[in-house]
């Protein structure tokens, strides 16, 4: 068993997707910002509580879901036909899910990690003046559904 | 103290920096990509080992450096003037760190953080069909310099 | 009835389309440019009259259309499989009318919005350095077919 | 006096710009969405009022500021270094309002246009579930300030 | 017969492919890198021969396939479901061969020479700063399959 | 002496230029785009002769120019701040030329090679369905002026 993205010679590929069916896949991915309890005070108790702040991670996610091919160098175009990212507030920080879903060729688990991520850095950019040690943690892929491989839930996860 | 990102009613906004000097403002960020024995085994002793996989994860993240303004609703268009990736595989997956590094208005953590992220979405992307539990953890600014907060160092993270 | 883009909690999200059928559907856009008399004088009988003005504008109107899910948040990743801009001289200004065309899941009424838009906001670029007060007016869905809710023409508008 | 992105034949190109100095520069836009009295309603008090509605489309021109040279072919690549971008529902629609800041060599009233502009798409993108007819007006330079031709504001524009 | 994206007045436009049906199709286009003798043996013998070069180029092309809608006016926004870049260094420079695959509804010409045409001007950025003469030659389709036109090989071209 | 985009172990890198001057630099690249006599004829006879084909085609060139850091993983982000694509119809097709002009930190010969080659390739696409053989050729930088290397015109090339 090899990289499928590398080639016998190990030279990177788009890995060939026409003979797969178009069917409906859904990916489930999460992570978390942490950040100081004085800015986790701020998100739930300041002037202006969050303000746009989770809006813009929230906007901010989706726009990378649907940046995934642009992004990531081997990953195919592909329509993307649904996504969410909710983000809230804990005693560490924020924590972030989002989903994806599609009705094409390929899964769609890079596309909900990468809306994780960059809501997180999107959370961490607005909060950076008040803590420059906010980071991003634990971005993982939680649950897939569809295609050739099925359904499949990462093990431990909360549902 | 508030959110410099929001205004007095909670509104997001570009924060206005035309009044900042350019000045050269360097940042580094670091962050890891865990994955299973088997795939870090492959990725050291593998027929092909490594291949290219991690220089398109370098390449990504060069290119999301440049991104950032795409990507972070709230990022300044600045000039992008240096951008470093590196990758090394450990026993637990790949350590990354880049450092990005301008001659303009604000300073560039963003810039590294975002580097950071996406060379390891893009490890991940390529590792997944092996390992799909293969995630991303503690990407974190270490260093900056330059700009009028001046330089600072990530309190115990090794130089 | 609610806002079809907000959750129970008003939170944005990329609207499930992955349950639509993929059909032909077409949207076509009108809007006008209002500009001072003596530029559409130029754009009719300069020296160079119009030049390349129109056909930049038409470009720029083709390339927008399939730019709509990067410049608005909550829209999909679709095919864009036909597009057409024409632009007018008139006495007020330029009149401009989009059609776009899928043979995809999604209306592209937003498709054809934004051509018209991007369209005129070229031709404001290109005479705005004799007429500062170039504006965009009226740039709204004139007809749409194919698609759950059918055909539909605006009412008032000439064919 | 002819148009300065057409040379003598009538050929587009982008304007030469490099012996203009760098100054701070600001631009500030208007226009208008109107949509229906029941959408202005639901706006103002709905279950959810307006959620996310101009979060999204504030960021929405937030972003679109920074993507105007690559949405206008003769738009220079240059700094965007503040931007603001503000909706206000009236008995009509949506009034917005955006100002971008720069520091650099071209003025930026085409990326306060284009701000409005897809702020506008955004808002119509929401609210076209419920009322098909929305439509953007009146997108035009109000003020704008910095630069060889110095201040400006529209005649009879209020302040 | 006439040019395909004029209209009967000669202005650009999309052409209709809604009623094309979605079908596997391929395209190959190959050109070359011709640069200095120095070049091409620090290519092949020098202390760090080649490094990351090829990779950079060939993700360069695999990206730039992604990228044919938005850098070519009037080409449709269409699935890439497969994409490989292969690069050989040869005693005049770098030989270059780039084969996409759709299951979509237009052909992939352009996708196959825009892969190849930019993997070979990153060549170019990389020695540029070796051999300032170094150039991109005989940019051409050598094959492609699938589709209304059935299956074509360029005459006098090695299989 | 080295390629300046490795560093000593082969790894590929975004060169630092701040503490580059910003200084006026210009580029100058040419190229051809060779097709059927058939094609010329209709380019310089048809019924609509050209139409909108060579505003196209500069259009996508100057786009392109703006698209280089993107497009080509190891080039920085800098302004463009002029830019001019002409295309000239000969008996063998079409040849085009573009100069790309700066006033930043590096030189912008590879944004004047883009411009060359994505016109080119626009060219190619446009007239394909009358000629699948149409190619591009001879893309190469003929001029230079500005930098720490100064001025450079290629040996042997036409002024």
């Amino acid at each position: 068993m090899d990289f499928p993205h590398l080639d016998d010679s190990g030279r990177a590929r788009m890995v060939d997707v026409t003979a797969k069916e178009p069917t409906v896949r859904s990916a489930t991915a999460r992570g978390a910002v942490h950040c100081s309890a004085e800015v986790v005070d701020r998100l739930r108790t300041g002037s202006v509580p969050k303000g746009d702040v989770l809006a813009v991670a929230r906007i901010a996610g989706i726009q990378a879901a649907k940046s995934t091919p642009t992004l990531l160098p081997l990953a195919h175009v592909i329509g993307v036909h649904g996504a969410t990212v909710d983000l809230t507030v804990t005693d560490d920080g924020v924590e972030i899910e989002a989903t994806v879903r599609t009705a094409d060729r390929t899964g769609v688990e890079m596309e909900a990690l990468t809306a994780v991520s960059v809501a997180g850095l999107a959370v961490i950019d607005m909060v950076k003046g008040l803590d420059r040690t906010a980071s991003l943690h634990d971005v993982r892929v939680v649950a897939k559904s569809g295609g050739r491989s099925g359904d499949w839930r990462r093990p431990g996860e909360p549902g």
